[in-house]
């Protein structure tokens, strides 16, 4: 496996800068930046990203080993190719858009073209070294100021290697990942974007279709909706407050393996709509069986971890909270989540802290030390009252 | 509005318990409580739950001018009908049941024959002193031990009086649990059960469906599966992991309510999958622009002031959220409402912070000088102006 000493980023945004940050911490040699946005650059070039941010691709990619083209998906294939007229004939391409399938076959189709025009450039290299990614990591930020070293600590990178890929390339790219820090998973890009599919793009419809009945509903409801809503809504909802624009061109770049898993997950509430009208409770407990031993299992245990909301009980004046979180951050408690349950009548208020069941007897024990009333809800609906 | 003197709880857990402690907190002379199980007796005396905690539930009442059945719903109706023979023949009546159109049906149904059988209890009297009710409270821990005073400050109290139900009696009941820190919510039962399977039942089919599929997928795909799973999945799949056999009862319990919410839901996936396969764009993303709203909404607001969303970006370590809101703290600014937003993928995110647009500048000057990054979002004019 050959050592990356010259790493070239193509994009500096939140995961090219941040790649760029983890790269130095990792001590590669040199590492190279640039951005389309000449902003960008200045602001780079302040932030200290990397060893030089350039102007162009041609100088970024000179003597890299490995190039990370970090740039918007539709502009992957383009800048692939260019990057592979200007890197040396030994350098690693990868690039970290999250839909796989499409992008392969643009960048496979333009490289075998760019073989043939140029075949100093040797047919079928460029595109052997070429290798798509897809970093499971990212942020509510963007942008250079928002790089961070540690972005993918730990954080899952899936590589989609083809048939075309070369193995040393695919072991080079790897073992530069493992030393920044990240879980490489290898999968065809096919199967990357089916299960992307599952578990994250069929949620997203999932939860806006329940929000947006919910929303409906609250036409005629009002204020009442809203007050029965516990955890578990607040839970199987949040993803539906993200980026209708962005979710778009997510579902539009991954439509077949959308409409397939929204297909299966709709036989599955035909048959639970089936189960409850005939009153076929074995059926019904059957799937509530299976999917409660498949939450627990799927989930890994760091992210499963029961969680609890304490709820303490707040006077409205400003640094109430402050006092509420402060006594959490000493105790080393960490927030999942939070919200606020305001009182119907006067000044008084609850607020709600989600955190890992296993910390509550601490942090109702700082809690309690900083004067401050709490007790601990369940949000699972079952443990507590909210069913 | 008669203002309550003598309170008496059928039932010391949670519930019975926490209504005790917070009706002495909140000055009412006298609070009794019994509970059918001795040991939970024994143990309510120990723990000075109430001034008195009695044998019998004639006991208990004959002084009250309120009576709270806090018992296990299936035993509801006849300890209602118990309390209706022994308690003052003005006392009010009430039950903490989770679903209440059947319970209410039964309620009545017995009182009506009681009425009957009983002329001296004034026909009809019982029968209008009696309103049901639903606190949306709850806590991982159950029994006489778990009783908070706290438990239902600015928790919502769902009431839900019939046309045969009191006007009076449903103001003394509605006062004391405001007295008690409750925000009170009056609805009809059926609504009340309509309400609570769109935002509880609902979301739990969804989230069992969603994940008895991934778990599907998972046995092909094992490791990989987990490794792309990211936050939006284990929100939305959380409250799956929930207690098989309790859901099927709660779903039993409310079955018409769930079918009709669950069909509503299903012809909101029909037409999500009609776009998607025809490509109709605008309506994938009106759905997901309605649901973005929604949900942005359903987080209550209190003032009529204009609000704006401080978004604070927040390392996922214990003490970052304290850094925030202590520097909102000194700097005098009011908290409105709090929301974690959470990063797609891996575990970072952001403090959403509702504050009045007025002290905005002080905000962000507050949280730059404290080191932490923010941008200013206005809430969406659309859902700003929710009562």
């Amino acid at each position: 496996m050959a050592e990356i000493h010259g790493l070239a980023v193509i994009g500096a945004g939140l995961v090219g800068g941040s790649l760029c940050l983890a790269a130095r911490a990792a001590g590669v040699e040199h590492v190279g930046v640039t951005d389309r946005d000449p902003g960008v650059r200045t602001r780079g070039r302040q932030l200290g990203l990397a060893d030089q941010v350039h102007d162009t691709v041609q100088d970024t990619v000179a003597d890299a080993d490995l190039v990370v083209v970090a740039v918007p998906a539709e502009a992957v294939a383009e800048v692939v190719v260019a990057v592979a007229e200007a890197a040396p004939s030994h350098a690693v391409v990868t690039d970290v858009a999250s839909l796989k399938t499409a992008i392969t076959l643009e960048v496979e189709s333009r490289l075998r073209h760019l073989g043939r025009r140029h075949p100093a450039l040797a047919p079928g290299s460029a595109l052997a070294r070429y290798i798509g990614g897809h970093p499971m990591a990212g942020s509510e930020r963007s942008g250079p100021e928002a790089a961070d070293a540690t972005l993918f600590q730990a954080a899952t990178w899936v590589l989609t290697p083809t048939a075309a890929s070369d193995d040393r390339a695919l072991r080079t790219l790897s073992g530069f990942l493992r030393r920044i820090g990240a879980r490489v998973l290898v999968l065809p890009p096919q199967r990357h974007d089916e299960l992307v599919a599952v578990v994250s793009h069929l949620p997203q419809l999932v939860a806006s279709a329940l929000a947006e009945l919910a929303a409906e509903q609250a036409e005629t409801t009002g204020e009442a909706l809203l007050a029965v809503a516990g955890g578990g809504f607040r839970d199987t909802t949040r993803i539906a407050a993200s980026d209708p624009g962005l979710w778009s061109g997510i579902l539009r770049g991954n439509r077949a393996s959308v409409l397939e898993a929204l297909a299966a997950y709709r036989r599955r509430l035909d048959e639970l709509h089936e189960a409850l009208a005939t009153e076929d409770w074995e059926v019904v407990e059957e799937l509530l069986r299976r999917a409660s031993r498949a939450r627990r299992r799927l989930v890994p245990k760091a992210a499963a971890a029961r969680l609890v909301d304490l709820v303490v009980a707040l006077e409205d004046r400003p640094g109430a909270l402050a006092e509420a979180t402060t006594a959490l951050g000493e105790a080393g408690v960490n927030v999942e989540d939070l919200a606020m349950r305001h009182a119907e009548e006067g000044s008084r208020g609850a607020l709600l802290v989600r955190i890992e069941a296993a910390a509550s007897d601490r942090a109702v024990a700082a809690l309690e030390r900083g004067g401050l009333h709490v007790h601990v809800e369940d949000i699972d609906p079952g443990a507590g009252n909210h069913a």
